[in-house]
């Protein structure tokens, strides 16, 4: 359907028409598309712009269209340009002039940026659930190993004995964090264009509140110019899903240390795993690698929204066609990589015994002996050196600081006696950090009250959300 | 000094330790180390593992340090390989034994995640502060400017005529969208990691309220893992600033075309312009190239950032202390970026009358023509393949709408009248876009109503924040 | 088909399996890798290592599942995890027990690194064609239009008089050095991973040379953890890639900015141009915006895969899984802007007349009257600050340089005489740039010679490459 | 001093200037421009366009300005605004008139391009070293650890046996080809820019061979405009940077791995090793984890770039300025990077014991076993299943694949024989990879035949490159 042929006198080629189309991708929008023309159209009615019957007419017609993508039976023909033009054309063919009606006042600049905002919502909602989800896998993982203790690690050197738990909370952390970016895309996303036409306005008497309600958004923007070319909240969303990622990359690193030969702290699950072509042995924990490994896909599809932005006049520009792809593609990364995580996590076996087995090597407790020295009037600084040549001395016995005999400590410091031992168990080490945020599981026990009302709170606020328009899965 | 001897025999080349040396960045906050150093001081002797003398010699000699370092007499060595000992050793050369009790249960971990969260603060507060600057500069230019029109613009191409002031109004909004992203960093940053330690919690009782409120956060870190191993804080400030440079580039770019030749609809102030070497006419934009070409810097800020904590396992490794550089820049290109942005936008001269004449170029009453016939019952589509041809007659003679007789109206359509005229006047097309967030008069007074309010309460934020740690000038 | 199941007890789900399967993306290799196959297989019979019976039916059966691809009538199940298993599995059921040898000596890891190196040789050829059409095009515009001259800019405001021909050639040379760039990748891909087998080489007697030039390749890898773990290649696509689009992005810029009401330096051919939904009288260059914001999308592929790869440990590693699609996509997308361009270029109207009115404004003999004063013996910093006063002199009367009198002239220096005028003739001006390299017609007459030469060397180079696998069109 | 003051009457703010200077970077660039600014001055001579005596003063006193600033005893002006012009207004104060003539047919915009390539040729001529000398040092380790063989690993689990030497040499192959790289950006830079003046070339008889060739330019650019506005070689450079800083990221991370106390395959020395402040045990790979983290400054600086040049119109525009700080930053982090790693690789400890070790736990003849009973006539996908099982079982009876008793073979297949012990042998199953690059000594041994003529020939370009002015050490 020719939408602006009027001023025309060659055509585009076929080639060019394709290079140009966006409906490919916007068509995934359809839902959107259309619970925004039924709107339109019944504020149009209300304010007397058009009659009730062509209201109603389109209205039934965009319905039966919807109907008809979801069972996947509208054939998309790419002369249509955008998912606007396919929908709209088809239903001029269905109801007739009335179609013709539907986008008086109305341009496809405010249109596609109301219909991508409607998408942003339902995409942000769907994040904040599986956002929800894998945290409250990561609190039952919590739970159900509260005995077990690792080496804590810092330059991937033993460092401290930490409660699993403890690690674990750590990412529920990250990922409440992300929960607030996501909700910031959703609210920045829940402002309606709708009425801003082309650039200016209009001069017909729209009611953009209404048709704004009528979609169930909070408010419309304030200014015509910036409702036509904002792309703020896909950034929004952008940014939520790389942090997201970022985190997902460093819990899927540990995955993959943890189920090395070498660290064997966890065994992930075969529905977790595959397999070799090749090596009959192999048991890969390939899902945590992709995980890993889509972070640069989701970091990609922020740059190329940034790069498409910079530098672009008012108002509105072709460049920002290239907007709705990669918001796609990370939205629903996002949600693959948050379940896969939820299902490894759930369903892993977590090797307690390797955990501590391996809390004996690495002199965890080496700042345990120099706290014992300072708290008996020893400055820091200095009791650090005096244990800094005891490991040393453990090094080159080929011993950890548990085997050497009570004389080498006090040969080291007078200040050493019997009870140094107590410093030198791994529960007593963990126990003995009871610092708000720390180790012990006393701490760790209050920190868990915090985890729970932090999610309880994000969870009521998903809970509260309106009704919000769908993906949809037909097209 | 040495900080970790004991366990070592060999040591470091001075170009390696050139290499892993942080100082050269990390001494711009040495006014945070020696906040977060007090507060632990104080807290220390407040729980009783240090005395109250100890404590008093500590404070007494980094306020000492501090103002030798503001005064610009510091000495900084290489050797001291990052500002925590630089600080730490040259307090212990001051008031000796009390200096080497300073470290008690802290590590460097929680010491520097202490410091960048102290400067985040103090560099996004100066961010709402040239913020809110340039949003109020370009209210004043919309005030300044209110019976101005330019040819608003899709696709670089006249489309409407609208306001100028409704035009820069929508830059207004952009910025109040990066407002709320730079809160939302300084939100990030406002929670204390002092008392994690090196990534457990420690065994001393100490009071992590307590030294949190000494510095002025608002809470503490609930996991000492988290805490030592978060730099999110440091990617939100990262985004607020990507966004903000994207809508810089985007006035910016505005800014170029204007003043070109071609253009001609602002004229720069001599102190925003400068000369060519080679080239004695020439009077060139180049502060606003300067601020879209520094878009580039503050985006790859930000990829370093992601890249750099992607796959990181918990908790501090060394990767981190790429952190710092990139963040401060960014904030101090920006705070640069909008201030210059501010003066260029406050001493330009805006040439209402070579706007409005580019106004009779291109049309632009091409929309409210067919809104006119569709107002008189043709459907939407059919009225602008009506006008389309109309425009293709004008092209053809080289003239623009309000340059044809009327009875190429009536031939074109029976439902032209003689009152087509009032439909291609520019004042009357403006006037006539009264949606809410149009550009006629009526609708940007009601915008502003609503800019004025967002406005106060953004300004109320910012004088609400208690006090905070200023960035240092001496380093 | 379960090509690894022997130590399994478990299955995937199968939404894990979609998340893991690369099948959507690497169906597109079909044919490198039914190549890849067919030259492995007459390898290993030629060693003695299958049967001469089991290689031909091989053989065969490949080709008849590669046309039944090719026609579009291939069924696709994602439970094949990817292109390998699907194609492995038909041709196992097709031709029973000799299918089930053909994996002997051989592992995913090197034939996907083969796959792959051989799509990125098709890819690259066709960009060095659409590469070579651009230029080809470039220069045809610029020999259609030697004598049209515009105000060449600088900062966007004039500066001097350049041919049009001239400005063009400029790109010309931005795409002959991005021809390099995508040399360096087809060589990068020419050589062959296959018998790396999964990391280390094989025990079988393959002949690695051998297979290698029965697929094309040039030569082989000489080591074979290299050669599974290698992406190198790919980087050397997205940066060919993302320089391309770079420049792509300037001419598109210029393309909208000459096409604008303002410049009117080019009128687009409205095969090249699209409308409006709303606005009857517009004519976009959609596709030169188009062009310029896919930029975007060709960094994020770069940044994607540079992430991806960051701090992978050797040798394979599921994230490389993401490797494929943004190469793919990259490539194609420039494939298209290429020929977009092409077609954009040279159906476009040059508006010679507009170009050289607009050499009137903005005093482009400025330089040349500061060199009329240098060549009398004014050293050029005193030259140019006299005729930067006649400027602004200009510009207080309202006129250009050669509007002023002659005894403005002389007041300013008694240097200037009556042949001034000579040196504010724009013909004079642009023909006077004779250095090599200058805008002088006999200097890019000059410059053509260069071009054709540079052109040539490069479309042999083209023409001179063996056979490559092209990519197929079915799946 | 004012070198464009003519045509202005107001001053720029100091903000604004310092805003707007390049001087805090370029200054680093003196010794490029003080040789480019000779070399012309030579040519201006020798074309008599200036006097032999001016021409000797200019270079005379750029000779005493050179040494000036080697020795640090230049002052700097930020209100010179850019090297250029802090260098010719000091040669005016020092050699009057004549200073003032040096600028003579030369612009700000050809002359900065001359400088920053000069630069780059410098900046690629020391990577080449730094590139060579750590090939260099991975095969001294190979040569030196010829019997060391560690688990070969793909999805960081245990795949197949491999020789250390071998793994190494995968390392040398990747920074073998970002010599390439270098040299890529090397010869984009060699070509010079001077004599393009502004954009278009200049009036003066130039003779601008003469001044490349002066300045060790291999020829000229042929195009003015190109001349003045292209970046690629910097883009090249830091393409170079990124694929050279991605490999040693997978480089420190294996090391971080191996100096786990999981892996312990290396020690560091102490002298590529550091300590914590709070845990005296640790000794951390810190220089490794830094050289991973700076992974993301060098994409950054690449995404700067590349971003910063997205849609800028012909010819020069500042934002241009932008684009040398990243550059050199690059290069010098790079040029770091490869240094540290050199002295890393060539001071650790391989601990060959351990490796060996590792080699017993992960089934790592798996492949050889399912080998051994394709050879013996089994369809390779059905042996691979056979062993899959044979693993299976192993994982129950918690032992290894040579643990198994030979019935348990002969159950699972009566082809097993007696002789699947030689399969089952470490060291037999690296000597069986024989085929080309494969991990077998003998392979190994003429795999490294290739490496030294690689290694030949890239040192013999980096002896046969002419003299290049090196970088300053002075600003």
């Amino acid at each position: 359907m020719a939408l602006w042929g009027g001023r025309f006198e060659g055509g585009v080629a076929t080639s060019t028409q394709e290079f140009g189309a966006s409906l490919p991708v916007d068509k995934h929008l359809y839902k959107q598309d259309i619970a925004g023309s039924k709107a339109h159209a019944g504020m149009l009615a209300k304010q007397g712009i058009i009659s009730d019957s062509d209201a109603q007419a389109i209205a039934e017609g965009l319905d039966q269209i919807e109907a008809q993508i979801d069972a996947g039976d509208f054939v998309f023909d790419i002369n249509d340009e955008d998912i606007h033009m396919a929908i709209e054309s088809e239903l001029t063919r269905r109801i007739g002039e009335a179609g013709k009606r539907l986008h008086t006042g109305r341009s496809r600049n405010d249109q596609v940026a109301t219909d991508t905002r409607l998408a942003v919502k339902a995409l942000t909602k769907d994040l904040m659930e599986a956002n929800l989800n894998l945290r409250h896998v990561l609190v039952e993982a919590a739970e159900a190993n509260k005995k077990a203790i690792l080496p804590g690690m810092t330059h991937l050197q033993h460092a401290q004995p930490v409660l699993f738990s403890h690690h674990l909370l750590a990412y529920y952390w990250m990922f409440t964090r992300d929960y607030k970016r996501i909700v910031a895309a959703f609210e920045a996303a829940d402002a309606s264009p709708l009425g801003a036409a082309a650039l200016a306005g209009t001069t017909y008497p729209l009611d953009r509140v209404a048709s704004a309600h009528a979609m169930g958004f909070k408010q419309i923007i304030p200014n015509s110019l910036d409702a036509v070319s904002d792309r703020d909240f896909l950034l929004d969303l952008h940014f939520a899903c790389s942090t997201m990622a970022m985190h997902l990359s460093r819990l899927a690193e540990e995955i993959v240390l943890w189920s090395s030969s070498e660290f064997g702290f966890i065994t992930l699950s075969d529905s977790f795993s595959t397999g070799s072509s090749i090596m009959p042995q192999k048991k890969n924990p390939d899902f945590a690698e992709l995980i890993r490994g889509k972070t640069g896909r989701v970091y990609g599809n922020l740059v190329q929204l940034l790069v498409t932005c910079k530098g672009l006049p008012l108002a509105y520009n072709k460049d920002l066609q290239e907007d709705k792809e990669g918001a796609l593609d990370s939205a629903h990364t996002l949600a693959q990589c948050l379940s896969v995580m939820s299902g490894m996590i759930s369903t892993m076996t977590v090797n307690a015994d390797a955990m501590r087995a391996a809390c004996k090597v690495g002199h965890l407790a080496a700042t345990d002996v120099a706290d014992y020295l300072a708290k008996r009037g020893m400055p820091f600084r200095e009791a650090h050196a005096v244990v800094g040549h005891l490991v040393l001395e453990c090094d080159k016995r080929g011993c950890q600081l548990d085997d050497l005999p009570l004389e080498v400590f006090k040969e080291a410091s007078p200040l050493f006696g019997a009870d140094i031992t107590s410093a030198l168990d791994i529960d007593a080490i963990v126990a003995a950090r009871t610092t708000q945020g720390g180790t012990a599981p006393t701490a760790v026990a209050e920190q868990m009250r915090l985890v729970r009302a932090s999610y309880t709170a994000d969870e009521a606020y998903l809970e509260g959300l309106p009704y919000i328009v769908p993906m949809g899965q037909g097209a």
